[in-house]
């Protein structure tokens, strides 16, 4: 099950999720292929049938994948069968959107707190959250066995904040910082920047 | 030059060109290696040179990479030596928080112009541009030109959306609308989707 599956599957499982999520909200089908979904993704069948072939059996040649079992199959391989609850530190623009933000409900995450070392910011409500004090946020982190974690500060404070979040506990970083933090081994970062994302499109542009 | 560069490698240049932006910011050093930048950013050394050999020879064995000449070289291969208008679909949180995003400047974007449907929204100013009517989109996107647009829209919305955008000329999108959209080839979309993020991560939770 486990092991040594690249992370670049490990990528596109969520992919296909949304895609399975999309397909039984439609109800067109109770059932979908490969072919389906690689046309709807522009993803190559037969790399979809390589993916799903690390975690098991799922489909019966011929007669396809059953859209709600595949869909159950990967939120448990994910870990998304329970509800991670999320620290979010940051409460500038980005923080404010994504506190109000409604694709979490039911994709396996809730944003709980939200915090910043800003003093016109603390105690502001934030869709019915708080906005509290940086200086509570490793107490936080350690009572509540927090491991996932959203950053949402300027580049300059992004690497002091995630030193913080690790060393409290912290095993899964979502940035929104444009800069490359450092981590240990056993804790997973991803960023969102969104120029990076337009500039490797631009490359395209005349 | 061009040719059949893999995707994934131009995807890494913005990635390079962000870390050399903060080596020369930092001012240590004139020259950096790829050891360097590979530390910095958790890719192999062999994996930068191979990615930069694909443009030719940017820095000389034993001296390494001049920070200043890589940066304003991945900025022409990117074609970020002219900044790019962007057109931006959704006047709601997210659009509200790309509007103030700082991190546009000096990489080759500016979001120039901001669109909604919803009456509510159209007349208002963010930050110095006013939400226009979607009605008028296509006739601007037409008579300025435009080739990027990004999309902050629901996922119910984000296909229709995305058919009069490239209908009128837009290349590159980026969107927020958790939803895989159908493009014709010609045209590149990228995804900003936090819950896929996190969601990859959350596989190494236990």
């Amino acid at each position: 099950m486990a092991g040594d599956i690249p992370d670049i599957v490990i990528g596109r499982l969520p992919i296909y999720l949304r895609a399975l999520t999309h397909m039984a909200a439609e109800g067109e089908s109770l059932t979908t292929s490969s072919h389906d979904l690689g046309r709807r993704l522009g993803i190559s069948s037969a790399q979809i049938r390589k993916d799903l072939s690390h975690f098991g059996e799922f489909g019966k040649q011929g007669t396809g994948y059953n859209i709600n079992y595949l869909f159950e199959q990967l939120r448990q391989i994910l870990h998304l069968d329970q509800e991670w609850p999320v620290v979010l530190v940051g409460a500038g623009s980005i923080g404010h959107a994504l506190a109000y933000y409604q694709g979490f409900k039911h994709r396996g995450f809730e944003i709980r707190w939200i915090f910043d070392n800003d003093p016109s910011k603390i105690g502001q409500d934030m869709n019915g959250m708080i906005v509290q004090d940086m200086s509570i946020l490793a107490e936080l982190i350690v009572d509540e066995g927090v491991q996932v974690a959203i950053l949402a500060v300027p580049a300059a404070a992004a690497q002091q904040n995630t030193d913080l979040l690790v060393k409290a506990g912290i095993r899964s970083i979502l940035s929104y910082a444009p800069i490359n933090l450092a981590v240990p081994p056993e804790v997973h970062v991803r960023y969102t920047d969104p120029v990076v994302q337009l500039q490797r499109m631009t490359y395209y542009l005349d």
